[in-house]
């Protein structure tokens, strides 16, 4: 492969955004004359291979380490080092072109640094076409309202802005489809749960925060039927209780979000699990409890249980 | 005051680029039907003030701290928090627009941060305008040409991209204003070290570097007439060794930039003074060399002395 060449990738467990929006990215950057090849750091989902095959798109090529292939780096979807390539402090990172907070981040010299506190990464993307003056080929806008849809759960997480509404609306002309048709579509082919084992529910989407003095985890999955997961509640939650055991949580909460309905299931496990009434004002019964209308781990879970924790 | 104004505000020791582009972006700002004010964290510089009144510009507010006014601000030229508000991290970071490298920066949440690897925060605010569609008037047009002639030296310095260049000509030209001229009065303007006292010189943009294992400090001024430092040689010869010694620097070292000529003529104290011979391939005279052609402290001082001293 060249020296010059550039690698663009999201982060390590990539969703549909970070999958997709590398891919973009990449062809935006050829498009423009520069060498640049996605890739990735871990297994692609079973929404975002709908996504790919829909689209005739293959999946970006799978890197552990980035140093011993290029000594020049671009980051979509993420900036925090520890999402990031093992090696991520060996090269030198180009530019970064994202929508979360900024933290553990450091260059030794000017860089392009995008951020926007919009929904998805792939709505700046398409800003980023315009900027260039680059037109946006039928796959690259498939790719890109795919990723919105996946980030905004079809438009209903209150991470959504109206520049995400308004680029997929755009995305999804150029890429034909019928909006919600392909967007129900893809999100259930990512929310088949009956066939994951209980470990890999309990992994597939799961993060660790402080909250208060207490290390609480909180893990979410998709579906489109509920009982996928509820029909092996008394498995899920010993699983749970396990982890809480040999990790000294809190809590453990795992958010079964049910995609047509917007509305989740809690199943809790720990010594703080009185957190989720004073958070939610729910009851929990069986360590389990409904929350309607919660979809955002990030603007419906994390803060309201952080607040009942502190 | 109101409780939705936004403080915009660049680093301490304030340059031209930090002062203006606070004035630039809160006009923009304000133009967007955003409430936003400039305010500075430092004193005017006689460069700066010659641009101000140029183009009948007030100068910002001075404030020490922010939280006591706001809880939302947006921060130009800089990101690291070492160089900004001291009480920086008690409020809400809206944005970030810079053109430097990212370090000790944090935040909670998803912000626009839009950083570009060019010589000036200007180049990217001009740029801003025309995404927004927002005419730029004449003072504003002012203050931004101001602001690269200043960062990049009237386009001598290597920091200095094409970008910076065409951006200065078309803003000049709205400023109705001969570029050459005009750049070289104001150069001057913050060139006259006659009436600066010695710790003034030694003071007045100086930045301390890690390099190998020692600490260095690098100062810098700019000058029309070396004399007007070099006349005091022995006395800031004298001011540097004491600095030296109660600091443990390992080196300290006052470039003295000629912004007629392109070079600098390079005072030096401390132990490991002999780096200046391998970085530069020159002899120090009594603690004095000439470097032809140098004129930017970051690109073409401190890497090689890094070097040297690694």
């Amino acid at each position: 492969m060249s020296e010059n060449k550039i690698l663009v990738f999201g982060h390590k467990s990539p969703d549909t955004d970070t999958i997709c929006s590398a891919l973009v990215y990449a062809d935006l950057k050829n498009q423009l004359g520069e060498e640049a090849e996605a890739v990735r750091l871990g297994e692609v989902g079973a929404e975002t291979q709908y996504a790919l095959d829909y689209f005739h798109a293959e999946a970006p090529r799978r890197v552990d380490t980035v140093s011993n292939e290029t000594d020049k780096v671009i980051l979509v979807d993420h900036n925090e080092f520890q999402q990031s390539a093992d090696d991520i402090k060996d090269v030198q990172i180009l530019e970064v072109i994202d929508h979360h907070r900024i933290a553990n981040f450091e260059t030794e010299g000017p860089l392009y640094f995008r951020a926007e506190p919009v929904g998805c990464t792939a709505t700046i993307l398409n800003k980023l076409y315009k900027e260039n003056g680059i037109n946006v080929s039928k796959k690259m806008a498939g790719l890109m309202v795919s990723s919105i849809v996946s980030d905004s759960l079809l438009f209903k997480s209150p991470t959504c802005t109206e520049e995400d509404v308004q680029a997929a609306k755009e995305l999804a002309e150029k890429a034909d489809i019928n909006l919600e048709e392909y967007g129900l579509e893809m999100l259930k082919a990512g929310a088949d749960m009956s066939s994951k084992s209980v470990e890999q529910l309990l992994t597939m989407d799961a993060k660790e925060f402080t909250m208060g003095s207490h290390t609480v985890k909180v893990a979410q999955v998709n579906v489109v039927d509920a009982d996928d997961v509820l029909s092996r509640k008394d498995e899920v939650l010993k699983s749970m209780q396990q982890e809480v055991d040999s990790n000294g949580y809190g809590l453990f909460a795992l958010a079964v979000t049910d995609i047509l309905s917007n509305d989740s299931v809690l199943l809790t496990s720990g010594e703080q699990e009185a957190a989720v009434h004073s958070a939610f004002n729910v009851k929990l019964e069986n360590h389990e409890a409904v929350l309607e209308g919660v979809v955002s781990r990030k603007k419906q879970i994390v803060p309201p249980l952080t607040n009942a924790l502190s």
